[in-house]
């Protein structure tokens, strides 16, 4: 049966065949472990490294690479960004939309004497500036807020929020993991102090992949602490980037196809990446948008939203849908509530979840096509069987 | 030039062949982020991180794979375990020869009130049982030893250490970095709570994998926060493993380079990889050892030190010897500290460091002998121009 992979919000796929070739590449003719020593394999792994960790300064407009530090994932990323930065005490603001990325992270820190203001989105998961100006406070010291919902794809306005804590003199933590690769990213003009990415998603590199961009090291204590190759003399963690956030041996050949991920995008444009899953939105809202059978969440506005699409068919638990999806139709989406279950109670789609579609740059306009076809068949045939 | 990699203590290479094909299998054929949907790609990928727990459960004697976590590497796993146990006011107990994955976490926890007793090897760089049992006090919450040294190779009495930790209900967590998959291990037989290992040194995976074996998680709060791809409907970490130590997504394509990795040694067996790296050791113990040209470090014994040796030209520094291995002859290894200063301390090679040859399963008898002769080449050239 053919298959169709709607679930590039969890991981990205197919990627380009680059990032494989790369990983090849360093695994049979490298090798090396950067920073560790002075030979001709550890060298070529270092120079492996900075070229990816150049990209992606490129690409977000970050001025001194070595600000961009690496992690396994986003969720590292924000973590290192949470707990480095917020002590008892503090007061952040975060978002009903957020991933439990940043909600786990942030509840632990409530417990642990941090006031925590959860700004509410409104019924189409879209977040404002005017909803976090409402709660700061004089003593806020972090606004976390995610670039786009990894369940509604809606896109907030990070320019404006970014602006509002530059002003306040509050830091602003950006969770990127669904927009990096596909939105426009700025930090400069975004104001955004750290930056939280996932590397394998609209990146289009392997798994192991991510990292945080940190405007201020000094405002940030790292999560672990360990070999850096730099400072060997020392049992002290350097306080220099990246190697402050960088202890252990980093995923070389992983970051070997990130690099070649990032390439391809830089390549081809972020502007063209995202008219294109634009263009499938718009044909994903056109038959489906307007028709009783299905429910449709978040703004419906291929101008504020990636490409993701979450649904229901009226009458029909997610968990079924999704199910026959799969097994009839060989499409893959993913069900339920996409570890952001407060996201699930702003759509009012709590605890039964949403069918979610998410597409990429190798997505065709007929594979929405087909998906959109297999999801009236389905409608049609469990209303006549119920 | 023909190269010579001796820096296999950093990160083996080569690897097995089976390891890259299953990391493009993944790559091409699966690609799903496993627990994040019911799809078939979630699911082979779920399969794909069961299988290789269940070898590294098999390799270690655990019981039960759940126990068995998930991190970017050895670093983390080592953060995880002592971030996650010791807390102000405990006392724990580690050795001069560890890494700065340990010492540097450890000085971090000593500022924020943990006491700590450092236990001094001998000169060979050795740790035995008696050293440790002199620091243990009544409050002793953890002992924290290194398998074998970085440095010198040197293995260390675990399974006495263990004994002791037991008898005095006090926490022993081992660093495997340096023996995971070249020496045997059996977290039963060794008394071991927490073991923290590598995957892309003696285990033959990729960057970006290693882990952490954890008896009891209910003395063990998490590193990080995120989602798990369970308990999607809360905004608490679950407490259940491995969930609850593996926040965000997993290195998937990691994780299946490494289950061949293991496989690869499991199918030969431990005794005859260790049997091979001692072989050579004795080679080059035998061509070295008693040469006034060389200072050699460690025990000089190959039953009790791992495929690594560190040495010196008598009256040269490591630095020099290091550079003129690399650039005359093709011969990689690693000058200076190792990421271990105090161990360096201990073996009196601090500051300059040594240069370290570590080998691997694919190294040859006559690279040895080849890297012995360019030595004693070195050193006559040395001489002479000295």
């Amino acid at each position: 049966m053919k298959s169709y992979y709607f679930d590039n919000a969890a991981t990205s796929w197919p990627k380009p065949e680059t990032v494989i070739q790369a990983m090849e590449f360093y695994f049979r003719r490298v090798g090396g472990n950067p920073g560790r020593a002075g030979h001709r394999k550890a060298i070529e792994a270092g120079r492996i490294v900075l070229k990816t960790r150049d990209l992606l300064a490129v690409l977000f407009n970050v001025k001194d690479p070595a600000r961009i530090v690496f992690t396994k994932n986003a969720t590292e990323a924000l973590n290192t960004a949470l707990y480095g930065v917020l002590k008892a005490g503090d007061h952040a603001v975060t978002t009903s939309m957020e991933h439990n990325s940043v909600m786990r992270p942030l509840n632990d820190l409530a417990r642990l004497g941090l006031d925590l203001s959860v700004a509410e989105a409104d019924r189409t998961g879209e977040v404002t500036v005017d909803m976090i100006r409402k709660c700061i406070k004089d003593k806020t010291r972090l606004v976390a807020v995610t670039h786009a919902s990894n369940v509604t794809g809606a896109i907030n306005e990070i320019e404006k929020i970014g602006l509002l804590c530059k002003q306040n003199n509050i830091l602003f933590l950006v969770d990127a993991a669904q927009t990096a690769g596909v939105v426009g990213l700025d930090v400069e003009r975004m104001s955004i102090d750290l930056l939280a990415f996932s590397g394998h998603k609209g990146l289009l590199g392997p798994q192991g992949t991510g990292g945080l961009f940190i405007r201020d090291e000094k405002l940030l204590k790292p999560l672990t602490r360990g070999g850096t190759g730099s400072l060997s003399y020392s049992e002290e963690q350097p306080e220099f980037l990246p190697d402050c956030y960088e202890s252990g041996t980093l995923n070389v050949i992983g970051l070997a196809g990130l690099g070649e991920g990032i390439r391809f995008i830089l390549d081809r444009g972020i502007d063209r990446i995202m008219a294109h899953e634009r263009r499938l939105l718009e044909i994903f809202l056109n038959e489906t948008d307007g028709d009783g059978r299905f429910v449709l969440y978040g703004a419906r506005n291929a101008l504020k939203q990636t490409g993701v699409l979450s649904l229901n068919i009226r009458g029909f638990a997610a968990s079924k849908v999704g199910e026959v999806l799969d097994r009839k139709y060989g499409i893959m989406t993913r069900i339920g509530l996409h570890c952001a279950p407060r996201a699930h109670k702003t759509l009012g789609t709590f605890p039964d979840g949403t069918v979610r579609f998410s597409w990429g740059f190798f997505t065709g306009e007929k594979d929405i096509l087909k998906a959109v076809r297999f999801l009236k068949e389905i409608a049609e045939n469990m209303k006549h069987q119920s």
